[in-house]
């Protein structure tokens, strides 16, 4: 892709992300070209249908979220990179996790991805993304454990589901970003081992 | 009210919660008084119509709260008191999302209580309740910060929002008892003083 179609790209599905997170589903084209100050056209011919563009924002994310995992995985202090991985999931997470919840008022479907029902591709992809997700994630967790900034009783699964419960209440209750950094802060002392 | 009426209307309100959360609000009173073994009569002495019902349900949940808080709020050992209600407080609490979210896959209005809405005498009762309950949960957390059991620096605000993290997810996620008590243990280390 030439690097101003890829610009290009990249605004639409930053426009879209905004304004489908504060209309919903019933969002039209018109209004996310107009927020990327793109033309209705450039819009189709990146992504042919609202489901489309939907579906390549939840697969940005991931994509997202898999790079930070990666890059973080291999920095030279576990520790820090463990948590700056917790923090940036929480952010992201929220952010996509406020975009399904609005389109959830819209079609009633709380928490799904519907578009991906419809996908068999990208259902596949989104499922690769995750798998590789977590296995960064258990990198990192298993680095930060040896170098004894992360408690070594602390398994994935409550990692997930504690980070899981942040995002959902941050998007679903609307914390502010004050609240949200307070309450990691607590709940990362948590993951940190207890001096005897 | 009798000792039989009361019974009665204890068992229509348990199986309420639990034909509410499995069927949401299309749920018929039928189903609810085959499940508490009662005649369809009983019910509507009790609970004129579905919305009284519900509405109830959710101020029985506040009030039984309310009643674990003040109860604990005078408990000999405060540190032991404070992470007894917090636990009761996401049990409880995971329930009521439960129900709250089943209904909103019905109506889509996640995470409201409709029948609220139109009862500004409940509505004022819950309102109450919350508050009175909030009080209660500052007394628990300030005598377990005295008793050297909580962190100094865990104000109220980010307590409620990580318990109500915790409730969202086991709800809408759908924790297992084990990994709910696996978070909690994480979450509530969190909670206390760090050793210096």
């Amino acid at each position: 892709m030439r690097s101003d179609a890829r610009r290009n790209r990249e605004r639409v599905l930053a426009a879209a992300e905004e304004v489908l997170a504060t209309e919903g589903m019933s969002a039209s084209m018109r209004a996310v070209a107009e927020r990327a100050g793109v033309g209705l056209g450039t819009i189709y011919r990146h992504f042919p249908t609202q489901e489309a563009l939907y579906l390549e924002i939840v697969l940005d994310w991931r994509r997202r979220l898999l790079t930070d995992a990666a890059d973080l995985s291999t920095a030279p202090d576990a520790g820090v990179a463990f948590f700056a991985f917790a923090t940036r999931m929480v952010e992201r997470t929220t952010r996509m996790k406020a975009l399904v919840l609005a389109i959830a008022q819209v079609d009633g479907t709380p928490d799904a991805v519907p578009a991906l029902a419809g996908s068999p591709d990208a259902a596949a992809e989104d499922a690769r993304l995750r798998g590789e997700t977590r296995a960064a994630m258990e990198v990192l967790l298993t680095r930060a454990q040896d170098a004894g900034a992360v408690r070594a009783d602390l398994r994935l699964a409550e990692l997930l589901a504690l980070l899981n419960a942040a995002c959902l209440a941050a998007a679903h209750i609307g914390w502010t970003d004050d609240l949200r950094e307070r309450a990691l802060a607590v709940m990362f002392d948590g993951f940190r081992p207890r001096p005897a």
